[in-house]
This record gives structure tokens, C-alpha cells and sequence, in this order.
């Protein structure tokens, strides 16, 4: 393959051939192709787009370069995986997958580590003592098996040239591209082999689409790939503007996840989203009308059927939450953050949130590096709530970098707009696509 | 600096500070930014553009890479140097140089290695048996010194960026680009010091550039550029449909410039073209009225002083123009091309008969290549000649490739266009940018 002329036609912003792609993707995996021209490449796709021919040409030979996983009728219950574009405490996961499991499906989530201002949620399971995220094939299977539900972070035998071109994509400023996402993400969830796939694309200052025409165009083009891959699929184009709940980090958002399941918490967001979704899994998976899936999933959260799935897959992972518990009361260093005046809560700014999280420790900069599992930010307050002035509004915590509080405690006081008049309610999930 | 952010605004279309873009260069000349990022560079360019002002210092910035020479006032004539982006047949500089040096001009000409269908300047040059064209600075200033020109392959001190930077865009698609051609092409001829730039721009189908719109364009931002670096400059765009004169290949070429130099030759486009060239280069330089300066020109060729000149250049550099005498007398494989039909010739296709002379291994596909010297075309009619069936049109040689004789005439019987009809004059320049 004369890779040149291909770069040419694209650059022109003309098709490639699905073969064309399928080989590039080959080449560049086995070392043929050059980091050079795979850039170039990714580039000019950043620059002329795809078509959906294209786009599902590329998906799908990513997905091929590795391990494609079966979940057998026979052998298993309907399989479904839900997938969130990222935002700043998004716990959906550790209640969604459970919850759905519980309400008898197969959830085998091969999950993230986070790059960037928060921890991914492999590692916010981490944060429980004793979990281990990074099963053998052999040993995720088992979980799924056994409770229904699994957060195994994805191993090196799924889609390989993803995790190539993403590297590379990271470096040579060529991220921002809807075919690439696409490609991207579709190709790791279609090689986890799970029937129905429901993605939560995210939208706002939070999240990696600013604006809700790009958040749709994405849920579009994952629609369209996962259901041209044979996959039954939806898309929730959901707010992002302001944090999920009240905690954003990584124990602090395991404990907020809990509490939902235990119909303890006060995040109602976080409970909302969690039935929406996993409501949207099972009726696709088993062809249940939407309400009585909600009503379903209601159903389980209630009684506890969903916390007890989400205790069997700690425990299947390793992990210990009587630990957990323990670990939560050691002492980090924190801090209250106090309101600067008096009003309502007209708004949060979820980027503002996420950047004090990050500066307290709770992401990583760079892949590898080790996240503060005890730093984040506890919100006292949500959009709406009466505030006096010097009261808290939240809390913020530390186990390294003390040094950073005040500057943290900045951010969020910024990030925490109030205002003299109660703020209109708005909608958490801006658009379906189907 | 960080590479990876101005690729996120160079993807998105935004303008760079001339500082960042010497920086990029400096840091990519030294190995600090990789090559990938420097083809999503490059590809982001080819996609999105540059503005006159980014252009200007991704010239400069690749000009200062390596050595600049200077010509200074005291110690040489006025400095000129004529540019071709490169044509079927253009054998030009062999004439235009030695013919501005007879004037009275120091023409310090850093002339390349073809890759492509047919050699370059340095490549027909070493056709002369003993000529080096590769010579060390010292004595490259020797040979101008001595009489006032040279063809002298540009040496690894000039533009080191552009060379590394050429052979990348080579292999990643991103060739054909204005700012990034011009930026080549100028910083190499800004290097090299001369006072007064003329750029020849061939536009057709034996060209880089295919229309008239996008050679006027380039020459425009040649022009540009080379004022915006503070010297005189010009540029005419001219037709590159037919090949320049009869000879398309490098030791016939030599041949027939040593003709058009002795006032010996039919290729009356040929010394059209030279002496314009030659004239303009003459008239900025010194500040003489255009067509006083074209007249000059004619006197210089007739009374020999041009000729003259190139013999003692061709000494200078070590070569011998007996024994080239001598060497095209050796039995190269020959075979005539016969005209189809009887009529006059329309046109003849400078592509076609570029491709016959690749095939007869004129030119090389990969730097480092050996070049066939005596291989060519040697075309015996010129548009508007009328021609009988059966007559021959062209002559075709090969040293090293007999069995292609017959691919290659009939590629040059196809190029040679006959009809019944005399074809209408064409105008050779088709527009003159100052």
C-alpha cells in the first residue's frame, strides 16, 4: 500500500476505500506504517472529516486489531454497557452497571483510567482498598458471570491500534475530531462484545463537547457506528455544565455512589441519570417498554438488589468496603470553602470544580502517574439551594498537597455563582438519539 | 514550547506569531520536536493555510537554519538569481545564468538534483563529463568569483530544515501546499544571498502547478516573500503544456543549450525565455530600463560573450566540454518516432514526453539514484510543423534501457497531438508578477 497516495486523497478531502483503511489500520498496528504518517493522517482527518463508510471502516479495524470478546446467549444473560463521553463527577457507572445487572442483564464494562482533572472510573474503584481493576481476561469473564457486573479497566488485547493512535493523537494536537472519537470509542466497545450499548454523551464546560450541536453530532455518529456494527444502541445527550452530584474525586465519589445505592443520597442527579441509563440498557436488551424498565430499575435500586450486585463485584475484584469506610476517616488535610455573599446558588461551574480537584490530586497529568484517592471536592450546595454569606459550600481534601488549599478553595468559591433571585430548573438529559 | 497546542490552533485555523513558528522550526531542525508532530504540522498547513505574515517566518526561520551567504557590494557585481519551479525541456538556467553574468551580474546559483521524470539542473550538468557540480562553499564563491556564475548543487550548509523537512512532507502527502512551497523554495534562495530573485513559475501539465489561477498564486507569494526579505523580485508565469525546445532529458538538453548559447539552435522559445529571464534579472539588478536590459541580453548571446561564459563556468567546475562532444557520439540504443498521420502538429504534451523520458531512465524515483545521461527524447518537430504520415518526429535514446524503446515512443506518439488544422500562436508568458 503506497500510504502517500492515500494521505493525498484524504488531504483533498476525498473517500477512502474501506479496504484502504482497514490495511492502514493493519500496517500502522504491526509497526508498517510510521508514527509520522499515521499523524499526518489523523490531521487531515481533523481537518476533512469522514463518511460514515469511512468512519465504520475505521471503527471497525481498530476493533480487530486485538481481542474480540463473545457473550453467548446460552452461556450468558442479554449483555449491555452503558459509555460516558466523561464529565466532572460522573459515579454513573458504579450505580448503572450494578443496577442494570441486578435487573438481570450481563454489564461487562472495560473501563478508563482517567488523563486528565479527574480519575477515570477505574480509579475511582481503586480507591477502595484492595480492588483490583486490572483483571486478566480469565478472571473479568468470572465477574461477569458470577454478579452480572464488572469495572475491569481495559486491557492491552482490546483494540491496540486505539491505544496507539491515541497516544499519538495526544501529542500531535489531533484529538478533536468526531470520526476519530468515534472511532475510538466504538472500536473498545464493540470488542467487549456487549449486545446493547447506551452512551451517555456529555455536554458543557465540564465535558469534552462545549457545545450541544457537537454533543449531538457525536451521539449520531456512535448511534449510527455501534448499530452499523449490529449493536442495538442509544445516545442521551445529557448537561454537563455543572457537576454530578455533591462530590467530585475519587473515594468521595465511590462513598456518593454507596449512598445512592443505599437511597441514601441527596444527589438526585446522580439517581436520575443512573435509572435513565440503565433503564435505557435493559429495554433495549430485552425489548421491555421504556417505562416498565425505569419502573424496573426503580424497583431494584429500592430494595437494595443493586447495592448488593455492586458489594459482590467489590468483593469479586478484591476489594474491602469495611476498609473503604476506614480509609475515608484517615486524615487528609482539608478545608472548608465559605460563600462570598448571600443569595441562591444560580449556578456551579463544573470546569472550575474539576480544575480544584485536580489541583488537590485527584487526576494525573500524565498516563502512570498516581492519584490522590482522598483529594477532591465536596459540594455542600447545589444549583438553587438559599446560601448566607460566609456559610460553607464546600468542602475540599487532601492527602498531599496541603500547600494547594487556598489556591483550590479559589476556584471553587469562583466556580460557585450566587445570585439574588432562585435560578430556573433545567433538564439533565438535553436530547435522546436513537 | 508546546508543540501539541499550536497543532490544536493550527488545526482550528488560527494564525501563529512568527515567533512560535521560528521556534517550532529551530526546535524541529534540532531534533527536540519529533517528526510526527511535524507532519500534523504540515498536514494542518496544507488543510487550514498560513497568512503572508506566518509564511514570511516559516522562511526565514528555515532560511536561517543553516548558513547565509553574502555577496557583498565591495567585492562582487550586483547579485541576481533566476528560479525555476521546474518544467519538460527547461534548460533555462544552462542559458539565462551565463547570459546575466555576461551582463555584468554575479549569478550565484544553488541549483538542485531532480526527482521527478527528468534530472535537475546539477543532474544535466554532470552530464559534461569531469563537471562537479557539488562543490565546497570556498570554491563555489571561487567559480562566481571568476566568472560571475555557476550551477553548483545546493550544499548541506543551506537550509538544513528545508531538507529534512522536504523529505518528510515527501512521504506524508503534504506536498503541494503555496506556503510550504514557497517557504522551501525561498529559504533555500534566500540563503544563498542573491540581491535580485526571478521566479519562473511553469504552469500546465508538465508542472506542479496545473492552472493558471494557482501558479499565479505561488508566483505572487514568491514575489511576496523575497521583497518581504528585502530583495528585488519578479516572477513570470509561463506555459508549461509543451516542452521547452526540442531536447527533453539531461545530456541533449546540455547539447541544445550550448546551441541556443552559440545562436545555433531552432529553439527559439528556449531563447526567448533566457533572454527574458536573463533580462529581468539584469534590469532589477541594475536598475536599466526593461528593454534596454533585453537588448543587452540579445547582444550578449549573439556576439558570444554568453557562450563564452558558460564554457569557462563548465571548466571551472572540472568539466569537459570536448569530451561531452565526444561521449554523445557513444552508441546509446536509438529508435525514431514515426508521425500517426499526416497534418500539423497541434500540440505536443509535455507530460507524455516527460514520461517517456523517465522511462528511458532520464530521471531518478529515489534520491541517490543514478541518472541515465544520454536517455531522452529528442523531439524533431515543434507545434504548428506540418507533417507527413510516417515521417519521423521524434528520436529516442537509452544507454541502460533498450527494452523500453517501444513503451516510450508510444507514449511520445501520443503526446504529439496532429490535426488538420494550423494551430493558432501561443504566448510562453502568460503573466509577469512584480
Amino acid at each position: 500500500m503506497t500510504v502517500k497516495l492515500l494521505l493525498d486523497r484524504k488531504r483533498e478531502g476525498r473517500e477512502l476505500a474501506p479496504d484502504e483503511i482497514r490495511e492502514l489500520v493493519r500496517e500502522y498496528t504491526a509497526g508498517g506504517v510510521p508514527d509520522y504518517q499515521m499523524a499526518a493522517f489523523a490531521m487531515a482527518v481533523c481537518c476533512r472529516g469522514m463518511t460514515g463508510a469511512e468512519t465504520q471502516a475505521l471503527t471497525e479495524a481498530m476493533r480487530d486489531s486485538g481481542t474480540c470478546l463473545e457473550w453467548p446467549a446460552g452461556e450468558y444473560p442479554p449483555s449491555a454497557d452503558k459509555h460516558s463521553t466523561g464529565g466532572v463527577g460522573d459515579k454513573i457507572s458504579l450505580v448503572a452497571q450494578p443496577l442494570a445487572a441486578a435487573c438481570g442483564l450481563a454489564v461487562p464494562s472495560l473501563t478508563g483510567r482517567g488523563l486528565g482533572l479527574t480519575g477515570g472510573t477505574a480509579d475511582k474503584m481503586e480507591s477502595i482498598p484492595g480492588y483490583v481493576a486490572a483483571l486478566p481476561l480469565s478472571g473479568y469473564r468470572r465477574v461477569v458471570r458470577d454478579c452480572g457486573c464488572t469495572l475491569t479497566v481495559q486491557t492491552a488485547e482490546i483494540a491496540p491500534a486505539d491505544k496507539k493512535l491515541y497516544a499519538l493523537r495526544d501529542v500531535t494536537g489531533t484529538v478533536p475530531s468526531i470520526p476519530l472519537i468515534v472511532a475510538s470509542i466504538l472500536s473498545k466497545k464493540l470488542a467487549e462484545g456487549a449486545g446493547t450499548l447506551v452512551f451517555d454523551v456529555k455536554c458543557g464546560s465540564g465535558a469534552f463537547m462545549k457545545t450541544r450541536e457537537e454533543a449531538a453530532a457525536l451521539a449520531r455518529a456512535l448511534v449510527d457506528g455501534a448499530k452499523g456494527a449490529g449493536r442495538k444502541a442509544c445516545a442521551l445527550v445529557t448537561m454537563m455544565d455543572e457537576p454530578l452530584g455533591f462530590a467530585v474525586g475519587n473515594a468521595n465519589e465511590v462513598q456518593e455512589a454507596i449512598d445512592v445505592l443505599k437511597c441514601e443520597s441527596r444527589a438526585s442527579d446522580v439517581e436520575t441519570l443512573s435509572v435513565e441509563l440503565a433503564a435505557r440498557m435493559v429495554s433495549l436488551a430485552m425489548g421491555t417498554p421504556l417505562e416498565e424498565a425505569r419502573a424496573e430499575c426503580r424497583r431494584k435500586l429500592e430494595c437494595g438488589d443493586a447495592y448488593r450486585r455492586f458489594v459482590r463485584m467489590v468483593e469479586l475484584h478484591g476489594g474491602s468496603l469495611e476498609a473503604f469506610a476506614k480509609s475515608r476517616l484517615a486524615d487528609a488535610t482539608a478545608a472548608d470553602v465559605a460563600a462570598a455573599e448571600s443569595g441562591f446558588v444560580q449556578s456551579i461551574d463544573a470546569r472550575g470544580v474539576a480544575e480544584a480537584a485536580f489541583l488537590l490530586g485527584a487526576g494525573r497529568a500524565r498516563s502512570g502517574e498516581a492519584v490522590d484517592f482522598l483529594a477532591g471536592v465536596e459540594l455542600r450546595v447545589s444549583r438553587g439551594d438559599r446560601v448566607d454569606a460566609g456559610s460553607p459550600v464546600a468542602r475540599l481534601a487532601t492527602a498531599t498537597r496541603g500547600e494547594v488549599l487556598e489556591e483550590a478553595a479559589r476556584l471553587v468559591r469562583n466556580a460557585i455563582v450566587i445570585g439574588s433571585d432562585m435560578p430556573a430548573p433545567r433538564d439533565l438529559v438535553l436530547e435522546v438519539v436513537e
